[in-house]
């Protein structure tokens, strides 16, 4: 028999030179393999989706059978942008010229991300990005053919005088940045900080695109203000959102605040990629959200997550800090970063400590560009979202134990 | 006051030089805005969404809360793929290498042909499509900068010989075709005329993308073989369909057949897009089809849709026969093409008709490439699938009309 078609010859640039698989993916499925407990996934904890809030919402979103059609509104329901826009207006987190005809729902705040890839970026053209930071993202933009360039952070994030730097030695097409408790690193970058990008940004005269979706998951304090409202009617930034922590990922409902100035441009994109996402689930979560009260739902949220992030902290403090391991205090979020000098390749370690001590961590290096990767040599990620205090003293036991054993 | 930022030196070459508006758009709302009786929007008719059914198949979609996570099925929920397999082996569809993991869930048809564009378009290649074809598909694959060129068709789809002349004059990246009841011609290519495409694809050895959406909606016999099952174990098939027309568009689900070769590829770029798409629609769909018949619900819109196109086809033949205008006989789908000799301006004419004469129809220049928009000069477009019997007779008669005080 002949070999089948191969797609050798066919296949894009983009499939062949753009794609890379993602460690992470590795490590979660090398945690359940081996049973073991995973600090790995980002991922909301199932136990506080509102289900029978969500059933209810849910039970009337065929009443009107026009939903069942192509959508009207090219944007997506109009009562959830309207939602969207009251809720960001309350919270102080969008300037007065945003409206809901600035707000395009998508699949997920990924979509979000892959719309403003195609809007902004060019093959060979450099996006800035915080040094470290989420790996779909650098997926999506490498996708596109950006040199995504890593800016140094601290503690504090993006390091300004850094971000000058780069922005003085070459051209530079946007910044990304998840200013609130950063995927991976939980950083969060103090109202002062933000003020200093923001103007470097407009000294430059570059875009800022701000991914948040984690703004509402503050633990300590109110995240600072928004790059969104901080840049006011100036409109250079863009700005991403998702119910998937507030509700549940399965929602796959996202949105981005769109500058009039390129509205056009995201519905072409949008018309490109499958017309609206489904009118009905959008509906569906409408029905919900205007049917509890969402300062409830996020405080109910808060205490959630405070409890396993403070149980987490606790473990490390006492099983990592006595080998000399540094991780940071996330004051947000689901994840900390941590970094273990002495150790030279951090994903054989994880593999090592999946494998051996049944713990699973995802290795720094997955967060850095290809060219920076080296930078994320001695770091690695934990997430608590999922992890009880119990579960987390022995986890964290357990990868200490990796540790003293590897070294 | 500055002016707000402008994006204007940001904006990527796919943003600024490959989306043009669809005069589909304006078209349709045109129609809604003159109260025209409205020949325009490939739509399905929504007296005919199974509603109730849907109510009932949604009742359950939050039994299972491990739905509401991120999806653990790469491609989409399992039985919803496995219902697909099974459906289209048993109707003879796909070859035998076709399985449940060949089979990606999409947000609607569109999602699936923008992501083949991405996994095989480069800027600057060629790529045949049939002239005319699917307006938001050229679209797609101009904004990854694909060079669209249109094979000359006939009654029967395609011309062999004209698609054999372009292959040996130039490097081609692959074929789409919409073998039955095309958008917009109605036009469908026997299994002869299909043998005869396949072989010359085969023996230039490039890759056919069948898009199939109106492949159950036949109203006088079974549609011919797909490329995908006549290709049998070559493989270089892709194959795309939709529940758009068989359940109802706001479902937002579609799905492509993909070649073993390609699935990382297609996975990559799904992850890139936001992930998967919503699991408990998909549930909620899956839901609804195994509680009906589907042979039943089939027949019920061939029994619907052949009163809509019998009835478009009298008024046709009653009113602008006389006139000399030249229209083809679908067997199937939404739409039938017409010509009118002497209309050098479909478009002009197509906005008096909806302005002086309140009919709405899309000019055909709206389904060629750019280069080639001449071509559907004197041509249009016109759609039944809204429209019964009486509207029918009524419209046409006004588009008699304006052709009658245009000319």
């Amino acid at each position: 028999m002949a070999e089948p078609f191969s797609f050798k010859y066919q296949l894009s640039t983009m499939a062949k030179e753009r794609l890379d698989p993602s460690e992470i993916g590795v490590m979660i499925k090398l945690s359940i393999e081996h049973k073991a407990i995973s600090l790995t996934a980002g991922e909301p904890s199932a136990d506080i989706y509102p289900v029978e809030e969500l059933k209810r919402a849910f039970g009337t979103i065929f009443e009107d059978p026009s939903l069942l059609a192509y959508a009207k509104e090219d944007f997506g329901l109009t009562e959830l942008r309207e939602w969207i826009t009251e809720r960001m207006r309350s919270d102080g987190m969008i300037p007065d010229w945003v409206t809901s005809r600035n707000i395009l729902l998508t699949n997920g705040a990924g979509e979000a991300i892959e719309l403003v890839a195609e809007t902004l970026i060019d093959p060979g053209c450099t996006v800035l990005v915080e040094a470290p930071t989420f790996t779909e993202t650098l997926l999506t933009f490498r996708k596109q053919g950006a040199n995504c360039v890593g800016v140094p952070a601290d503690d504090d994030g993006i390091i300004p005088e850094e971000f000058e730097k780069l922005l003085r030695s070459r051209s530079v097409r946007f910044l990304y940045t998840i200013p609130n408790f950063q995927n991976p690193s939980g950083r969060t970058s103090p109202l002062a900080r933000r003020k200093e990008i923001l103007a470097i940004a407009a000294k430059y005269d570059i875009p800022i695109f701000e991914d948040d979706p984690y703004h509402y998951l503050s633990y300590d304090e109110e995240a600072p203000a928004t790059y969104l409202s901080l840049a006011g009617d100036d409109r250079r930034v863009l700005h991403s959102n998702s119910f998937s922590k507030l509700v549940a990922p399965g929602m796959r409902c996202g949105w981005l605040v769109v500058p009039d100035a390129i509205i056009p441009h995201l519905n072409a994109f949008r018309i490109s990629a499958g017309l609206t996402r489904p009118a009905i689930l959008q509906l569906g979560l409408y029905n919900y959200l205007s049917s509890v009260d969402f300062g409830e739902r996020v405080g109910f949220l808060r205490d959630t997550y405070r409890v396993r992030r403070d149980g987490m902290v606790k473990a490390i403090e006492k099983h990592l800090k006595p080998l000399g391991i540094k991780t940071n205090y996330p004051k947000g979020g689901f994840f900390l970063w941590g970094e273990a000098q002495g150790i030279e390749d951090m994903t054989a370690f994880a593999r090592f400590a999946v494998e051996k001590k049944k713990v699973g961590i995802i290795p720094g290096s997955a967060f850095y560009t290809i060219d920076e990767a080296k930078n994320g040599r001695g770091a690695f990620r934990i997430s608590f979202a999922k992890v009880d205090p119990q579960t987390a003293e022995e986890g964290i036991k357990r990868l200490a134990e990796a540790f003293k054993e590897y070294r």
